[in-house]
C-alpha cells in the first residue's frame, strides 16, 4: 500500500505552533501520510513568491502528493478555498492566485470550492482556516477521498496577478521576480526567449548598466563577474560565482532587466 | 500497526546538528516513528514562550503522540526531568515548567522522574541531556514501552512561573505574552473574559494609548488600524490586517495591555 | 521490511523550493524512505562548517541512513560527485572534502565516483546536481541498490582544509571554527588533549585575554563568566551560562585559543 505524501507551503515561518498544528491535524486524520515541506518561508502574504516557489517545486514530487498551500492575505474575507486535481496531484488552498502557477501547466485539471463542512474541523476559527479547513480536506485526499464531495467545481480559478513581460523595439523587458537563498536574481524573462525562435539567441542581458556575460553553469564565471544563465527552471537568472548578486547590486524585487541583441 | 509518532519542540534551531542528532537516536531506537516538528525556534532557554507553544500544537496532534520538549537553561543543574501520560498522550522534558501548560487541562496525568538508566544512551553528557536521555526515553515510549519503568512517580511537577492578569477596578491588564511570526501580539488575557460572566462582554482593549477595535477576523481591518480578537487558541491578540502590529508598535513581550468596560 | 532513512544537510536553506524538490525527487523513487533533516542552514558554501556538522551528526543515525550532503561552491566545474558506503551507512556528496570528517573514523570504507547517468534524472542541469544527481543516487541507495553500479572505484577522496592546531611551548593554539546556536564557540582543539597523556590536564584556556574557568557542565557557571568545557562531541568549547559567548565576546569564527598549562 503506498504511503500518501502531504507537502506543505506555507507563508507561516516554522518559529511558531501553526505549522505543528497543522502538522498534527493532517497526521491525526491521516496516520500513514508522511509529511513534508517545501518551505514555510514564503516572504509573509507573498502570493507571487508562493506561486513561484510553489510551481517549482510541485512536478518533482510523486503522482499522488497532496500539497497544501496557504498564503493568504485573505483569510475570513469571502475569497473562496479550493482544491484541484492535476495530472495525478491534488492540490488544496486559497483561490487568490497562488495554485495558478502549479496548475497552469496541467493537461488534466479539476477543482472544486471547498464549501462542505463534513470534511472540515468541527470547530472553524475566523483566522486559521490552514489548520481547520486545509488541513483536514488534505488529510481527506491523502486517504483516497473523492474530490467530487469536497464542494461545487469551480469553473474557472483566479489567475495570479504577475508581470508582465515588454517588448520595446527589438529589446525585452523584464524583472526580477525572485531572489533566492544564495543571492541569485531569477527573472521573469523565459529560456525560450533565446531558443531558436525566440529571436535572441545572441543576446545580451543587461542590469544597472551591467552587462552580464551568458555561461552556461556558474562555475564559468570569474569572480564578482555578473554571470546570465539559465536556472535549472529555465528562467534567466542573474548571478555572481560564489557571491550574492543581492547583496553585490543591492537588488530587489521588480528591478528592471533587459535583454538586447 | 499504528504508526507511532514523535513531535519534537526545542530551543535549538535547526541551523546546527543538535535536532538532527535528536532525529537520528529516536529513529535508531524506532524506525517506524514518524518524526514531526512543532518548533525548533523557541527563543533561546524561555521557558515561558516553549510552554505556550507546546500547549497551542499539542491537541492538534493524533492521540498516542509523544513529545519531546527541550528548552532547559538548568541543563546539567539538578532539576528533574519527567515523562508524563495525559488523556493518552506522552510528554518528556525537563521539570521546569515547559510542559505545566500543556498538562494543565488533561483529565487523567502520571507522571515519572526519569532515573532509570537502563532507557538512556549508554554514555550520557552533562550538556545535552535531549539526545542523550531524553530521545530514547521518547522513542521507548514511541515504541509502546511503559512509563512506570522509567523511574518513580512524580507527584507534582513544577508549574509554569507565569505573569497574572490584575484586576483593578472594572479593568482588567494583561500583558503580551507572545508575538507571532506575523507580529501579532498575544496576550495572556482569555477570550472567556469577554463572555457572558466574564464581565467585560462590552470592552475595549487598550495598548499604547490607542484602542483596538473588536472584530471577529483580520479581514474585517481596515488599513494600518489595530484590532482585537480572539485568536486561534482563545487569547486576546492585537492585530493589523495584513500589516506587523509588532513593527508598527515596536512592541515587545510585557508591554502592558489593558482591558476596560 | 525496515523503513529506509534518508538525511538531508546542505547550505540551501528552506526559505526557497530547492530543498522541497530534492525531498520530492527521492520520494518519487523511493516512496518508502523517511526523510529527515541534519540542516539546511549551513553558512552558503561553507564546506568546513558543512564537514563539522555532518560529522557530529551522522553516527547518532541508524545502521542503514543514506546521508545526502550539498555544501557545492564548485557546482557545475569538473570536481566529482561521489558516493560512499562506510561502517554501514551512505554518503553521497561532492568531493570537495565535505563528507571527509564523517568518513574518516569509518572501519570500512569504499565509495565510488559517480558517473552512471543511468541513476541520474534524465535531464541533468549544470546548476542543480543535488537535485538531479545526488537526490536519485540517494533513492536508489536507499531502495538497497548497489554502490558499485554508480560508478568507478574512488581510491582516495579530497580531504577537508582544515586548520590544524599548532603547538608553542607549552601551549597549544587553536581557533574557534564553530559558533553553535546558543553563541557557544567551539575550538579545533580537541578533549584528548586534556586527558592523561595529552599533556594538558591542568590548563587554562585563554581567549581575547580572559582565563575560562574549566567546568564540566553549564550549570556550573556564575553570571556573565565564561566557562570552558568539553562538549558533548568531544572538542573544547568556550561558553557562558544562560548566555551567548558570540555576542558577549564579539566572536568569530577564527578568533585564537589558547591552551595554557
Amino acid at each position: 500500500m503506498k504511503t500518501p505524501v502531504v507537502a506543505l507551503l506555507t507563508d507561516f515561518s516554522t518559529r511558531d505552533w501553526y505549522v505543528g498544528s497543522i502538522r498534527g491535524v493532517i497526521l491525526a486524520r491521516c496516520p500513514r501520510a508522511q509529511l513534508l515541506d517545501i518551505t514555510h518561508e514564503v516572504p509573509p502574504q507573498d502570493v507571487v513568491a508562493g506561486a513561484f516557489t510553489l510551481a517549482a517545486a510541485a512536478p518533482w514530487f510523486p503522482t499522488g502528493t497532496v500539497f497544501v498551500a496557504v498564503v493568504d492575505p485573505g483569510v475570513g474575507s469571502d475569497r473562496a478555498l479550493l482544491a484541484a486535481r492535476a495530472d495525478g496531484r491534488c492540490f488544496v488552498g486559497p483561490d487568490n492566485g497562488l495554485l495558478a502557477l502549479a496548475l497552469a501547466k496541467a493537461k488534466r485539471c479539476a477543482a472544486v470550492r471547498l464549501t462542505n463542512r463534513r470534511y472540515w474541523l468541527k470547530e472553524v476559527s475566523r483566522t486559521f482556516q490552514g489548520r481547520d479547513i486545509m488541513a483536514p480536506v488534505a488529510a481527506y485526499l491523502a486517504s483516497g477521498g473523492s474530490l467530487d464531495r469536497l464542494g461545487p467545481p469551480l469553473p474557472r480559478i483566479v489567475p495570479l496577478a504577475l508581470p508582465a513581460v515588454q517588448r520595446r523595439g527589438r529589446s525585452v523587458y523584464g524583472q526580477i521576480v525572485h531572489i533566492d537563498a544564495f543571492g541569485n536574481l531569477i527573472t521573469n524573462l523565459p529560456a525560450s526567449l533565446l531558443e531558436p525562435g525566440g529571436g535572441l539567441t545572441r543576446a545580451a542581458l543587461r542590469y544597472q548598466r551591467q552587462v552580464a556575460r551568458m555561461v552556461s553553469s556558474y562555475a564559468d564565471g570569474r569572480p564578482q563577474e555578473l554571470l546570465g544563465l539559465v536556472n535549472s527552471q529555465g528562467w534567466l537568472e542573474l548571478a555572481i560565482r560564489e557571491g550574492s548578486a543581492a547583496w553585490t547590486f543591492n537588488a530587489k524585487r521588480g528591478d528592471r532587466v533587459e535583454l538586447a541583441p
